[in-house]
């Protein structure tokens, strides 16, 4: 599919400042970009990159001026920046939109309902009473149990397993290899020191807009839902267990993980590899830092991190003194040596 | 599947209050139940619910006397909450038990085995020589290696993947997307920096009772077995790493890792994200907090905290010392001040 | 298949002492074997078990002395432990090149290309233009996207999802349930809170001789690639974000993390459940200990441990004095006792 430097000047409104038949299929960064490759640029640090690229066409600032003779095509308007990000959102659209019809061999039960333009890949799987909205893309190999609902212009990519009853609304992306509505960890101790499994018969309720990583689990409750509210961001290997809520538009780093019934409120950032204990209130605004271990509740807006973790600057205090710590060693030896002396002297 | 009061208080032993004919085909809790729900009251924090609820059964205390009208029909029992755990449990048994038959397309090997009972969902995968046991579920999109081995009873959810020669008992379960048979991560390094493998050519051993969650990796061993003994119970995105040995019921919590060829005791409480380094031992008993990072073996009963872990007593104080080490360091220096003056006053 | 003690003495250059018709069809540790095993003794510890093991055939030193007699055959090498390995990897092999041929049903578009020699599974998925290089094991349950490359003499294992235009080399490894080319984790923050989605139409790289554990995670990158060099090693449950780029022969331990646009060099060794912050520069051949939290880029060479991640040999000095903070305080106290005294005597 390629693209001339007039049509692509026509979308963004800009001007074009070279060969208008010049034509593109794909993007790349200025330094690294080969022939029929789009780039732009925004930074003046990477102006030397201009004039040695192979980019078919770069879209640079209406203002700028060529220090040398540039071989590319370029399309200048007031923000690069933007006109590219705009271009590269109309081009995933385009390339989604391109994905339609059922392949074969795939199985969907005779009670499941499909809407309008819908993608169901190669071996993915409907189950009884399933429902999948318009415009909604199922990818190979994906897994739709008993009376699973997925909203419109949803993408559930590759592999990704949601078991029954649970509930996906529009508008969201889960990424390949993804578990929704596995089973909460839930474990009676018996007096003979074995477990008996406590029943796990609630959902997980997935609201509009939320985007989920590659091989994440997010585990149903044991009875009611695990709730994950709209607009809500999650990066790769996250775990949710059972009976937890997450708020709003709240964002979650890779390899993350929240235990049981854990209500987390609504625009939290949780970095990378922490953790939270279970029954713990995380309040709206709240900041988690990388690795951090949280065993306590946390008010709205406040910042923590270490493991277990604490106020934030008071943490990076107390993580400078440890490093500290031998100077500190030496400072007492010091002060015992003084003080014996002293003690010797005035005795 | 509907059921009625009359139903319900024969199946628990219990005597209806209200309509009989009251129907019910799922379960809620009190503070969210809808019509057609069924709902219990064990804790009396939450008697006010009752008097609200839109559940049209709910299970109650024999001698419970109520303060207001209430809508929905009662079933008296001497203990609810077990009355309520009773009906969960029969229900996913009998939910199980409707689970039967072989859908397509599968592939199944002509020389693959299966009892009884079993169900083998579209897309399944059964190697060469595959035995599996009676009653035995095979959720869509498994795939069961050359000459693997699942007992009776068992459930293996969608998307697993068990290779080749790797052994499963009876009443085991395995959540979506978990691999159990992945090589081990075995090699050995070269003269010129590179490494070459070490081929993994034993398999892994999961006996009776045990319950593995979503998206874990268990390797097979070098030569061995990677063993999970009876009971064990695992939680989700776990790693387990060759040779490992996991005795009889212990419990492993989300994002744990455990190395290769260390052998862990039975009834030992591992926590989220602790990481176990190889070749160690853990003793029956043992208790590792969330987020530990154990790099020594564990006496029988003991529990550590902390990374590296140490003494979960010792490591609590000196966590909390830790936490005060900017006030420490201001009394040093108030000692330093001290007793330079009386250095002064007394020379 | 069987193997009898004269073949095998032929292919290790060994000398047959026992019954040259002995056979055997898999292998086994000397303290477990079974009839039928071939084992090995390499370590004189092990030597007890020489003389009561039930392996059919041994791989011994040319110059053992037996002291007691022994059931099995034995085979007399220089080296039994390289001559053992020898034989894993040719039986690895072996069992490799059996695997051969299209099983059906499978899904390959009409444009995907595949090399001599391949095997593609059931349930395995070749997209648009996919090409597949010669002897390639495609396992079943594989998505490959649309113009997905794989090279030759790859193994690629059941369940890996490979997302549209990744490119993956010769002599690759992914283990079972691993993500390739998953989108990058990249959302710009809107005024209302919400956040709103930045395309990734990089792709990821895998050069030769790679090695990928089980459900891994690698990202796209946002614009280019996502690289892993030649010959790097990585464990299981492992997660790479978008613009990552680890050189050559570097080895990460399982549940590592690292984020976005972090160069890692050559030879680098990264320990289990470390996790790296984004664009930082990891020099070659530096060694980052499990759980480590790496903040700042390191140089060549060095070694850091703890979170935040700092010089490996301070951080164990601290470490140590951090479990001493009971010990520092009382020391402290009594030094504060005896200036106290000193005060009042000396005023």
């Amino acid at each position: 599919m390629y693209f001339s430097a007039s049509q692509i000047a026509l979308m963004i409104g800009g001007k074009v400042d070279g060969d208008p038949n010049a034509t593109v299929n794909s993007f790349g960064k200025i330094e690294e970009a080969g022939a029929g490759q789009l780039s732009f640029l925004a930074n003046p640090k990477y102006e030397e990159y201009l004039y040695i690229t192979k980019a078919s066409i770069i879209i640079v600032k209406e203002s700028l001026e060529l220090k040398h003779p540039v071989a590319s095509t370029l399309i200048r308007v007031g923000d690069p920046y933007t006109a590219f990000a705009t271009l590269l959102q109309k081009y995933q659209e385009f390339m989604q939109q391109q994905l339609k019809g059922i392949q074969q061999p795939c199985y969907i039960a005779q009670s499941a309902k499909y809407g309008e333009n819908v993608y169901i890949g190669a071996f993915a799987y409907l189950g009884e009473n399933v429902k999948v909205g318009n415009n909604t893309k199922i990818y190979p190999g994906v897994y739709l149990g008993d009376n699973v609902t997925v909203g419109d212009n949803s993408v559930i990519f590759p592999g990704v397993k949601i078991l029954h009853n649970c509930v996906i609304g529009n508008n969201v992306t889960i990424h390949a290899g993804t578990i929704i509505g596995s089973d909460g960890f839930g474990f009676a101790p018996q007096a003979d020191g074995s477990f008996s499994k406590v029943p796990q018969i609630g959902n997980v309720v997935i609201e509009d807009d939320v985007e989920i990583g590659a091989n994440c689990t997010i585990d149903r409750a044991t009875i009611g839902s695990t709730i994950i509210r709209k607009g809500v961001k999650m990066d790769n290997l996250i775990q949710i267990a059972h009976n937890v809520e997450i708020g709003g538009s709240t964002v979650v780093a890779a390899q993350a993980g929240i235990s049981g019934s854990t209500k987390v409120g609504k625009g939290v950032m949780i970095g990378g590899q922490a953790g939270i204990v279970g029954h713990l209130h995380i309040g709206d605004g709240a900041k988690i830092n990388a690795q951090s271990g949280v065993s306590k509740s946390i008010e709205p807006g406040k910042a923590v991190t270490g493991s277990p973790a604490h106020d934030y600057a008071a943490a990076l205090r107390s993580q400078a003194l440890s490093r500290n710590l031998p100077d500190i060693e030496r400072r007492i030896k010091q002060l015992e040596q003084l003080v014996q002396q002293l003690v010797k002297t005035t005795s």
